[in-house]
């Protein structure tokens, strides 16, 4: 299978680490995309076969013989079903739904992320400054929601936990904002998975530009 | 349990059509918000209590008395399991993947429409016409990959035929683009099952304003 990838994506990092966490690092052939910052606003296909993978042109994607998932959810979803007999997310039953739960507010956060970093490539006169502000509200409110679930974290590093550990690393990577103050115990508890052998190995860095 | 709507979503109508089809319309309360236009750049909390229900202030948000799933695809996923017996979405095994992957494409139309949208809204000297193309670009590219998928579309309108009628009916409500005759077996299809009850009690129109 080739899973296209970046190390600056968080959708791609939260994939990289289901990975690495279930142990099926082999199974993968990684390919390394390239983009330019313009792909905050225009089309750019820098790799024909990619652009053949998936028509929504975005990473991460994962194509197999049999199909291609072109979302961080659904190839979650399938590593979790396929390879992982289940431990990133329960089958079903109230603990699926309290983690996606969780999952939803964290993925809320990376969309924020993305979203205010293409704003922050436009050039200055295609530029809201609202829309960041909205943005940044939206992260600092889902930060604080997570806070009040730290307690209840379980053991496992699961979906849930490892969606809000790339939220919190992708945050001090790429904006350093001070999220912290808001949430020390999420910080406390990101602290400490970031150790982790999968967290480490995946360390943000810039993408390649085409 | 109380899920908020508005009737010119997407994502909402995909959650409501899962509901009608699966005959539980009778467990939800479904409450209406409000959106001025400025939500495409600000942050707007048109109802406290939906602001104390869901940190990403976003619809659709389902809010039981555990917890609370703020994204249409975790809310999918919990009707399907805990209310649908699986019907809209395998519950594992290949035709899961398979279905997950024309959903991760019908998604990427989705969210290509919102983007597009939340653009058109802005004020003019925030605008950026390259990025509406890139949506323009990206939904046709999507709409040719599921074309391609028709022929193997099944009897059951499971959660990938849903999200991908939604998709076509958001293109033809909100923008009446062309997208038929890069797709026609696509619009034959997607003719025959706008006569659905479901899909015509969720047919789209446009969201209050505050």
């Amino acid at each position: 299978m080739r899973l296209y990838v970046t190390p600056a994506s968080p959708w791609v990092r939260r994939v990289v680490v289901s990975i690495l966490e279930l142990g099926i690092r082999d199974r993968f052939q990684f390919v390394q995309t390239k983009w330019p910052h313009a792909w905050a606003t225009q089309t750019v296909a820098p790799n024909p076969e990619f652009w053949g993978a998936t028509p929504v042109v975005r990473i991460p994607a994962l194509a197999t013989v049999d199909f291609t998932l072109t979302d961080s959810h659904s190839i979650c979803d399938y590593l979790n079903g396929e390879f992982g007999n289940f431990r990133l997310l329960p089958r079903d039953g109230v603990a699926r739904w309290r983690a996606l739960a969780n999952i939803s507010v964290a993925n809320g956060i990376i969309e924020a992320q993305i979203s205010r970093r293409a704003e922050l490539l436009r050039s200055e006169h295609e530029r809201s400054n609202d829309f960041i502000g909205k943005m940044q509200d939206r992260q600092l409110r889902c930060f604080e929601a997570l806070e009040k679930q730290v307690p209840a974290f379980g053991a496992i590093f699961d979906l849930a936990q490892i969606t809000t550990a790339v939220a919190c690393g992708y945050e001090d990577w790429r904006y350093g904002t001070d999220w912290r103050a808001a949430a020390p115990k999420l910080a406390a508890w990101f602290d400490a998975v970031s150790k982790r052998p999968a967290m480490q190995a995946t360390r943000p860095a810039e993408t390649p530009q085409a």
